[in-house]
């Protein structure tokens, strides 16, 4: 059986790509099109002020997220000892088809007229969400899936994401900007439902590389920072100009501020000793940009987005140290990434958060602004505690999407053509990538001797 | 007493993160509210076009102040071998509390209207620089000082920095945009006074791990090239709009491309057998950016940037060869990161070319923008001359504060309880963090056989 | 011999630093000036709203750029094992001087006027770009060429590139914003022709250290993602404003997700198990940005965008699998990096890309956008064939210069004095560099035994 899945795997994962690129091609040709603002022929004809050009209210705000999405996600998951090059590989392979697949779903939810998909920079924007989406469940099952599944993922993932986010924000009228339902909820039971499914009672094999070592813990905060400093960007990036995205950026940077000081806090009081946990601070320390995702464009108040970013580092940091392993002890779900920590339960407070927000909106508050942040409340189709009822509906249509689709997607990926990793072969580069020394090294040294730098 | 300070730090770190977030959520609520083009009732009010939204001006410029601050700062401290943690770790923490901390100081200081402070991007901007200048004293004791040690040092030198910064921009009307003296030499002088009274004669102990190993040095890099490219921005961030942030971005630009040629140049002249320091490199080539601190929104030419780059460079890689030990021998100045070279000297430097570039301020160099960047010339208040009496006044006023405040500080950092670690476990990440692999490691092999990469 | 080029190089690269910077300084102080928008006269002359400087359109783009020269270029070439001191150091110092020597070059050539160059942001994005050049030729001889010689190579190339640039712009009217042909293929063919000429026949001697360790291998990966992130802004950073830099942003967008996704399949279907080569992840997938580099800014559509980046992608990886080996073995060209897989053939294919669409190029299709993209056909000064022919031609002129360009390098890098690295001693970093740890490790374990993170 060693061989079979290799020379499987020599073909699937090619396969999977090049069709997968053949199809998008192939409907990028028929229905994609330079929207009004890109396309040289329309953008002229209005006779345009170029300083009007959506380009430049939301290109800088495009490129921080592209950031997190390629850097900040893709090094957050280098902290395995022998997988960086898997975390930062297939981050790169996945979120790639992932954009070119959410171009197009969201492109016919969202922007189809006359037959076509109009594209611009919020198409860009839009389609890295969906990417951070795919990539939230990707840290679920980090280490025991391999590329062939993963890219099968992102091609649901990325259906599902599409279809709950047109329900949510086109059909019910919920907001969630900076995607506190959308991504984070959606993407983390999505991962951690396809994690239950593909549960491995034998995981105990390849323990003794489920962790970090010195180096690679600081690869991981290379992603950690950068998620942290744009995250502001993330939030503010598809909402309205002026206000709006100054108001979203300003909330998110002091939820994120007191989300790391609760964080070191909290990682200090569990700890038996008083020492900091790298996995906490790596990951709870952003449970504050999470948290006021559906809510960072509302009128928060500074006070409020730094109350939230505090019960956010708290929440998932105690999940890092006392949920995770219940979660697999009991609930039979292998979280890799502790997603449920940093994107699943900061998620639902924020969605609730939203919820909150959205039935204390009051004309005196927002002015003439209430139409930019609730429009339906300010044409008077709803009151604002009806908005809330809504925010609410769309947090468990959320739930409902993800928590099926994860499972759905479980059962997809166990189809024996896609090549898992093997019990024992769990968190190991060495199965995908050729990975330079592999020969001596094996020959030289004992396991677990390769922490270098941590030895008094 | 091994003991006794781990069972100590187990609450003194956490209650200080808590009592900290706790009153600045506080005074938060009391105080803090959106200004004119944060909030969503007061912006609409005036029915502003979203163009004219500042948030468009400064925020890019923010993004790349932030990076520098957290990725820069935080990466360029990462050199020690076994310090890493700390180095990022800490800087997050401390960094985070800063920009609560400094939106009240300075918001009480700078923008207190009608009993509220009103915050918007210039406040995001103002704090990352204060926690700048509180990143510089870090420097200056990295690896001899716990977190709830820095913590205090933070909560005090931002108090200060934001006096020092109101007495000169506001009461004194002296210009210091990219903060050659309220940043740089006010962190550098702050950190070098707070070492003095913390000096430690029995550092020998830990003096082993007071070095980098390859890989430390490559991630050290990362710190340096990203404060190295985002300098012209950092500078630029809080400068008029228009020719004025322009100016001032090209300026610092040339200047850092001469500071890293004096560098290099110095670095292998200085060596006993011509080869390249990186110590030098990671730090000296940044010297450039810190010289024309205050004089690159002024009319300094190109040619003038370039001179103050070389210069600083220069000085700065020499203070490293030649200054630093003299510094510890004599003075009794441990500076780990060498502070006094990089921000303390060329800081210095960069507020005596602001004097002379004032001094030169003529109508016609500047012609209407003389209101912009001397507004107290233009209107005929002061004389050039005066102008740059007032500049020289600054720095002195600056020096004060610095040094006044580093020794009250390094009074107040040796409090006991603040569980400083002991002369033998300086530099050491194992005091502070869980780091993985120590137990095998420590079974395993002897003191540094740590560099795998460096051997023949 | 081992002493003297010690003793030289003591002497040979600071004095090139201190006399090119003294040159350019001069040259600065001579003709440098602020242009309209960066000086504070001339632009408060004409009443102009901050809005409409120039450093709000391209600031951001700049910046972007300036990442991708420092971060991208520089992490990218530290994959070597014991190169990644010099790797990111020596593109740090051979940048630093590009962009001083190319603002004199190219400002001479495209904005000289009334005896002075004046400069502004979009001079330091042209410094950029030529330094982008710079370090692709340094690609080839990675590990073969010390700094001084680095430094001579730097100058010789800013000239011909700027020259070559001046033709292709200026005179012949060619498009070519991202700089397939001026940057790309320029900048390869000018490396691969020194390298030839400084073809080292015992090269052997070093061959076990001319490749990468685990972790070396995710320092690489760290310029390979920024690179690719910002590559959309790389080729948007000098295009018309509006339309133009929008519709570059997005096709780069599209090209680079697709070279991405052919580069994993190709990658996995040559190699003998269906594993994937690092090599191929970090430099293949970023063809699709060198690919749309002349085309981006025409009406390429998204479907053009994606089948040029994913040909790119296949070619690039075949490159890498089947042409490099035959490139040192038959023509003699040793190309460390492999330049002529990510920037020589995907350039040539951009420039015949460009041929192509700028031969489709109709009024219907531009509409009035045809005066921004191809002034000379909107103004019935060329047709499209014409205009596709001096296209064309473009590329065989640039060839032209960088071949010989390259080859007269070559002979002048063989100068005894530049202190070239001996045959067994390239890809190392402790001829330049004071390297921590160097003497505990030489005495202390054999050659090899420095990859701690890959033993099984």
């Amino acid at each position: 059986m060693a061989r079979t899945p290799r020379r499987h795997r020599r073909l699937v994962l090619p396969l999977l790509c090049l069709l997968s690129q053949g199809a998008t091609a192939l409907l990028f040709a028929i229905f994609v099109r330079y929207n009004h603002e890109t396309d040289a022929a329309l953008w002229h004809w209005g006779n345009n002020s170029n300083v009007d050009n959506e380009f430049y209210f939301r290109y800088p705000s495009f490129q921080d997220v592209h950031a997190m999405i390629f850097v900040g996600f893709g090094f957050l998951m280098v902290f395995l000892q022998r997988y960086g090059f898997s975390s930062v590989g297939f981050t790169f392979l996945v979120a790639a088809f992932t954009l070119q697949w959410a171009t197009l779903a969201q492109g016919f939810l969202h922007s189809f007229h006359d037959g076509h998909i109009h594209v611009g920079v919020e198409s860009l924007i839009n389609a890295d969400f969906c990417a951070g989406a795919v990539l939230i469940s990707f840290g679920a099952v980090l280490g025991k899936t391999g590329p062939a599944q993963l890219l099968l993922m992102a091609l649901l993932e990325t259906v599902l994401f599409s279809v709950n986010e047109f329900i949510l924000l086109s059909l019910l009228g919920v907001r969630d900007a900076g995607g506190s339902m959308t991504i984070h909820t959606f993407g983390a039971y999505f991962g951690l439902f396809l994690s239950r499914v593909l549960y491995r009672s034998q995981l105990e094999k390849s323990r003794q590389r489920q962790s970090s070592v010195y180096h690679s813990d600081l690869f991981a905060m290379i992603g950690t920072v950068f998620l942290w400093i744009f995250w502001p960007s993330f939030n503010s990036a598809p909402t309205e100009l002026g206000d709006g995205q100054h108001r979203t950026a300003l909330n998110t940077y002091y939820s994120l501020t007191a989300s790391t000081l609760s964080t070191f806090a909290l990682s200090a009081l569990v700890s038996g000793d008083g020492r900091l946990d790298m996995v906490h601070i790596q990951n709870a320390a952003l449970a504050g940009g999470v948290v006021v995702g559906t809510s960072s464009e509302m009128m928060l108040t500074p006070f409020g987005a730094m109350a939230a970013g505090f019960l956010a580092g708290t929440v998932s940091t105690l999940g890092y140290k006392f949920f995770t392993p219940v979660l697999e002890s009991k609930f039979k779900v292998q979280d890799t990434c502790g997603v449920h920590n940093l994107h699943g339960m900061p998620g639902v407070l924020g969605a609730l958060l939203g919820v909150l927000v959205a039935w204390l909106a009051t004309h005196e508050a927002y002015g003439d602004g209430l139409q930019s942040v609730f429009p339906l409340v300010a044409t008077g189709q709803r009151s604002a505690t009806s908005q809330a009822v809504y925010q609410l509906f769309g947090m468990f249509v959320t739930l409902g999407f993800a928590s099926m689709g994860g499972s759905l997607g479980g059962f997809l990926l166990r189809l024996p053509f896609l090549d898992s990793p093997p019990d024992s072969q769990c968190f190991e580069d060495q199965v995908y990538w050729e990975v330079p020394g592999e020969q001596e090294a094996e020959a030289q040294r004992p396991l677990r001797a390769e922490e270098p730098d941590t030895q008094a």
